[in-house]
């Protein structure tokens, strides 16, 4: 397993009540699992790690299996609480491709299962208009856009891992705020009468 | 998990010098996974137990978790040397349905490789052709095949757990007979000068 960033302690904002989230995000692939794990609180988010689980060369049986140790072992190292997944779109002209993945995908979802977390999986135009405003953006303006929001150096490497982390700032920005600001604020942090 | 037959001990036919070989066939779905075990010497198969594993009205991650661990007890409990399974094929019409298939499938193919057995697949229409000599054999045509073959009482039911059994005796069939047949016979086994 290919091992891209260093890891941060886990934290929060400190002019926040609410506390800090670990989202990990998952690109599935026979070939390639991207992962990337981030930290959110108060509208940001921070790079925990990213990197990628490489079966390529091995039987299906093996692959799998590479898979789902690799996601077992990122989902322990990490302890994320959430999970988000690509979901899998089905493109007329390579189905048995998208039936493979299937396969890649299903390994990735037990783990989840196993780990107690729940999957929230989004689609891939949805993800890139949401960094980038474009549903057609191409992997580097993905990998630039990723870059910009996590506050990072230069642009994650491989791909495989940004689009990872573009899933898990989806999970953040489309599900986690959403349903935060929706929830009744506590009561410290209403205004006065 | 449902279990349709009593188990039958490991065995091999005296007459031949041909160890007893004992193969278990997966028929995979998210709602219904069938299994069924073999026990096969000297061009003739015994049932063992066959059954299936219900994960109707979960979620995809409970699916998936109901499923592995239905697969990883049919495996410890029975303890196959060959593993067989349903090959996906593309249907145009029902492509999304495929994918989901193929998580059910990876799930299967990993506790296969967990296991330390490799699957062998194969396309519905060869298993049914093989058993009825029709590509499109329909199921009640299937079940009755599998219980002549395996000189059962009556049709066994489920008809995912008579799939996987159909699947299994195809393995034993098409791939387990004709690689001993090919095999360089045994001193004892040839005839004298």
């Amino acid at each position: 397993m290919d091992v891209a960033s260093s890891s941060l302690p886990a934290s929060h904002d400190p002019a926040s009540a609410v506390p800090s989230l670990r989202i990990v995000g998952f690109d599935p692939g026979l070939n390639i699992t991207g992962y990337g794990v981030i930290e959110c609180f108060g509208g940001r988010a921070k790079l925990v790690e990213a990197g990628c689980i490489r079966s390529r060369g091995e039987g299906l049986g093996e692959r799998l299996l590479t898979i789902h140790k690799g996601v077992v072992e990122v989902l322990e190292t990490f302890r994320p609480a959430a999970m988000a997944i690509e979901q899998l779109f089905v493109h007329g002209r390579f189905p048995k491709t998208a039936i493979l993945m299937g396969h890649a995908r299903g390994v990735i979802c037990l783990a989840a299962g196993q780990a107690g977390l729940t999957v929230h999986d989004y689609l891939p135009n949805r993800v890139k208009s949401m960094l980038t405003g474009s549903g057609h953006a191409g992997k580097p303006q993905m990998q630039a856009a990723v870059q910009r929001e996590l506050g990072l150096a230069r642009p994650p490497s491989p791909a495989d891992a940004a689009d990872a982390l573009a899933i898990a700032l989806a999970d953040y920005h489309l599900r986690v705020r959403p349903a935060r600001s929706a929830a009744p604020q506590p009561l410290s942090a209403r205004p006065g009468p």
